[in-house]
């Protein structure tokens, strides 16, 4: 029986019908005028999305690439830096950080909480670090991390702050300058409605500087190298020519919708995904005060691989399972980018009928009744 | 805030993203080798659609095209034809019997209900018809007519039948021969999954003689011109090749779910909203006997109109109101050709938020929880 595909994992997320346009328009060079012009364009409106006054650089890889372009570029063989970890992308901060040979300190917390601001500033008084590496929104777990007093921190101490916010950007109200972070990354594929191939890092002035006075071993992943060719809209290599084009169309499509309106649209979407969890007796793994807006994580007493097999199976939902520790005792809902609130009302009803039919003890139409009161008690106009 | 569109008005129906990708393959030339082939391939699989062992014909204008060329192509003036009417679209055939200057016999009933077939035993036994026209599934009102006994009848009495299947070919299990329906005519925008754009005429063996030896007065709309043609694999005209790709790639998908389970689907989306609309208090046009598979009319105490501009507005949903006499008094849900169950169930959700919005007394959950169960005591494999 056709079962149309609807990917609701934390990523990839759902491409629309306009972008998925835009990328079949004829390829330009990449060393044109027209081309320039386009990057240009979209530079401005990056800095819109970012909330920025800085330069928002454009990496051809993909979230990781981003990451590890940001701290290759920073960290020099023996450097102190601090790795605040929460999750699995916690952690690939970390393992950059060893990678290029930092003096590193790691801050591990259970996956599903949040990072101990206090333990922080412990550790922060005790030693200058270079860079301070945080996950803003930790895809793995669905817990959104504090940024802003993190920034304060670094200002103090007079670290770099380098934050991923590769599963938060575009879905989530990010502010970038506000919050004092250096280098702010993000990835194509998530809320920015993208297909999977792009980076992207905006760069603080403490960030340039010390960049460029940096003698990183990098190559490929070199922001000093992205940075000296982005002042003349240009790209050091071969940009993704037609993901230019889609990412034209997509920060169309944000700011048209507008960033408030935005941010407005992923909350409805995470208060009806999390009513309906709680209603169906699921356990969500992060407080609501923590609650990521783009990805919903939780758990229950019920065989979570069976479910999400009879999601995908029967009415055509990927959603993600739990990844490392938490493999397979976790589901994960992505709600991010291209996604509207009959998208989640569908996923909810597919998930009730799939939990019922794994023997989970469910009267049909509790979850999705419980999302509907969220959006018409939210007044929706 | 982003609303995505949903396209659930009875026709044009959604096209899927395959059938939409076939459509940019670059144009040929019609008079190739190669548009022979494709013609030829497309020839094969509409006749497993149809059900039949005849050729099925294909024209480059809309599904009144191609009932416009069956009604000008068999009638001269002052030949006898009856037309059985029950709705809209009934009455258009009427209208073309009368433009092609017929003596012309109309059954007309009640919109909602399907025709009285002692009736046109009674009306056929006094008069020797031409042409008996009838619609198989009444767009209009969301009403079934049985063409089967229809086919009976005009074998007996020695008249060509021609059906009008427009909005139900490809979604509902219609058996052209074993009904003994000598003009079969469809459309593309609706179960087909494909652009408004092509109409199909399948033929019998009478109906070639007849139409052969007529001294019609039509020009593009001429079925022998388009049945010499295509004995060639070739049209008479310049016919839209995007859209023959595209029914390509329609046909393929249709064949490769397989018809039953085509049809089952259909049955399922028309349990599920049938019995929502039920659960809702609303009330439905057909009696579940003469229900059609592919669209479900129901009116109700309500402002259908002020309901259907909310679904728009704030859920996406195009759903359709009532034409000519029924307008302003109904609402249909179009369920056909690219459609699976959670479509039905989100559209099911969205008009429960609507209705409660104009003061309709609904408990939400109330409508998609018997949907729900449709889906689940359907043991839905």
């Amino acid at each position: 029986m056709l079962v149309k595909d609807r990917l609701l994992i934390p990523g990839p997320s759902q491409v629309p019908p306009q972008v998925n346009s835009a990328m079949i328009r004829p390829i330009m060079g990449h060393r044109s005028n027209d081309f320039s012009k386009l990057h240009e364009e979209i530079g401005q409106k990056l800095k819109e999305i970012f909330q920025t006054e800085n330069e928002v650089l454009i990496l051809t890889g993909s979230g990781t690439a981003a990451m590890d372009a940001s701290v290759s570029s920073v960290v020099n063989e023996g450097d102190p830096v601090l790795c605040i970890v929460t999750g699995k992308f916690g952690e690939r901060f970390a393992e950059l950080a060893e990678a290029y040979g930092a003096d590193l300190t790691v801050l591990e917390y259970e996956w599903g909480d949040t990072y101990d601001l206090d333990e922080v500033k412990r550790v922060m008084a005790e030693k200058k670090y270079k860079l301070v590496c945080a996950t803003h929104n930790e895809t793995s777990t669905g817990v959104t991390n504090n940024i802003a007093s993190l920034g304060e921190l670094c200002q103090k101490h007079d670290a770099l702050l380098l934050v991923d916010a590769v599963s938060s950007m575009g879905g989530m109200d990010i502010k970038t300058d506000a919050w004092h972070v250096d280098l702010m990354v993000t990835g194509s594929q998530k809320a920015f409605m993208l297909p999977p191939g792009l980076g992207f890092v905006s760069l603080s002035k403490r960030a340039i500087e010390v960049i460029e006075n940096n003698d990183s071993k990098n190559y490929y992943v070199s922001l000093k190298k992205a940075k000296k060719s982005q002042s003349k809209w240009s790209t050091p290599f071969t940009p993704n020519v037609s993901l230019f084009y889609a990412l034209d169309a997509a920060c169309d499509m944000i700011l048209e919708e507008g960033l408030d309106t935005v941010f407005a649209r992923h909350e409805l979407l995470t208060q009806a995904c999390r009513k309906a969890v709680e209603a169906l007796g699921l356990k969500l793994l992060a407080k609501e005060e923590n609650a990521s807006r783009t990805v919903t994580a939780f758990t229950g007493d019920v065989d979570t691989e069976k479910v999400r097999s009879i999601m995908k199976k029967k009415y055509g939902f990927a959603i993600a399972g739990g990844q490392d520790r938490l493999k397979g005792k976790l589901i994960r809902i992505g709600h991010m980018g291209y996604m509207d609130i009959v998208d989640l009302l569908g996923c909810i009803s597919a998930l009730e009928l799939s939990l019922k039919e794994v023997g989970y003890p469910v009267e049909l139409g509790t979850g999705v009744r419980a999302a509907m009161e969220v959006v018409y008690e939210g007044g929706r106009a």
